[in-house]
């Protein structure tokens, strides 16, 4: 179990019950995942994370989807078990297909070789791409 | 300078030369920047690298943009200096707005945030996230 | 199992048992983690880990827990399983309470969010910042 | 220079100025890095990551001085240039000692260490550090 | 499973059954490892991705145990789990002994302890490593 | 300059300069790097990272190449720049040719691209990868 265990909606305080709420409802689900559940134990980081998460990933210049996949690329870039498979989820449930997600992590494998190869031979940046 | 140094069109072999012509054609562009001029030293890596690259970052399921834009994530949470300057500049290029930019390194920051926070409180996957 | 498997106090040698012996002293306990029964296969290794780890974790201008909830911040941060939880307990022996662990764990998601803002921004060092 | 470049305090929007003004006050200083700036074509993400490092910045369970080392720590770990220069001087600013420094350093550097060492022998976490 | 799930030869189109022969054939062996066969969902990743690394770990200026080792070195400081077990066993084949896995994973640690120093104190390069 | 500077010979106490004799000795040079330079105020991290590195990178089951050339394909991976730029110079001096460089380099982005795969993909571990 998480290292300071998961808070269920049951036990919850009244503050965390409305943080549950407004993530239920923000993603028309019924259920809490684990990660909300550990932070749960510091209302002040749940709350904190979970207004950031809503903000961040409500669509604007990007869909709500290409934000998925976005999160799940940096997910699978840093190789984080728990936030693969959530962020897999989320990205299929916003409307990723498995061509989607192949695509998507032959783009991350690539970038991951190529950003090695660019440090590795100590490439410079070209005049063309400063920013003025 | 880059470690081996950099190999000018004017300098490079005809198999190089090739190489270069048709990074140049696909990109509809006339220039060739540091990252190919550095791998030219080794042909065989040059020409790998750039027919994944060709491949990978060709519209299919997920649009030209999409792909840049992911590129471009992947390239801010590694920190790779070189690899960002690069990929801002493609990303343009395809159609990513100052908007659009925000909102990635929004989608950026929170994704490195977030990962360190599952592994850290050491959160479970949950049943449901799992794959049948 | 590890990769070279576990060596347990029994079948030590005495060079491995004199370091164990060491360990248990230093952070009076009665056993051997993992970690240390892995690296036994190499004993150069194994003193040479130890004797850092212990010159390194010792009270000086940074007391114990101080040191102890930084080498838990920079693990969570890597996303070392096992390293985040013999740490987690490391710390908490030395003292972390709950509260501390989830203001460090505050600090460490937000500083991996910061880090990747100022380089997908590519923000210039400021001169202030800039050693004489 | 930055991506989208730098907003001054004078060219900035009433709205980037409230929030410069919250830095300076709470930092007791008189003078804007460069982070904000370059973030202030985003005011919604100037926002959000002042308010959160506010928050989490802020003494609680953990000093300040302590807050701001830890800062550090993760920034070198993740070799953020930017972010290794400006908390370097914030946590000097919080009283922090070149000694103080110095010991830091060896704990991010051990950690590092033997973050690999536990994961490339493929340790597995002992029961008695799995939390309950 | 694997997000996709895997695909056995026996299921596998001829295509991705091509594929699998030539890896058992280069490889010398009569089985196919998980990766690939999470990879054969998308055929075009499967071979770009086979043909790739059969290239870059045929024996040229460098041999294919130093080859493997670099892998396996690369695979325990990114902390990939399934790549430090799979690579482990492919270095062991090619000829990897204890004591080279020994040295190899001391070697993996030193590096990743002196490059944080070296980031962290922000050390300049010396002239000396300049390429001309 | 770096965080603390830089303590030349002339300025050295006596602890110091035997450090640094041994260090021009072993590696039958006249001159010291920045990196031991910076380490120098703090002359129980130099003494402990110099006899680390002194004795890790000694011939022993692998060559000195072999580990110089890990040595730098960690560095790359971890895209210190500091680190590549010297120990690209070592690999140099220890024997590595432009061809080995160019291999190395090769190695180090497929072991990036592949670790993102496999993680991506939440491939597990096959059951004969396991250790017994």
């Amino acid at each position: 179990m998480a290292t300071l265990g998961f808070i269920d909606y049951e036990q919850a305080t009244p503050e965390v019950r409305a943080i549950y709420d407004d993530i239920m409802a923000t993603r028309q689900t019924d259920w809490i995942n684990n990660f909300w559940k550990a932070l749960a134990h510091d209302p002040a980081t749940l709350r904190r994370t979970w207004q950031s998460v809503k903000a961040i990933m409500a669509p604007g210049a990007l869909d709500a989807l290409t934000k998925e996949m976005m999160y799940l690329a940096v997910s699978a870039s840093n190789q984080c078990g728990y936030c693969i498979a959530s962020h897999t989820a989320a990205a299929r449930k916003a409307g990723m297909t498995d061509a989607m997600f192949a695509e998507l992590m032959a783009v991350v494998g690539m970038a991951n070789e190529s950003n090695r190869l660019a440090s590795g031979y100590q490439v410079e940046i070209d005049e063309r791409f400063k920013t003025p």
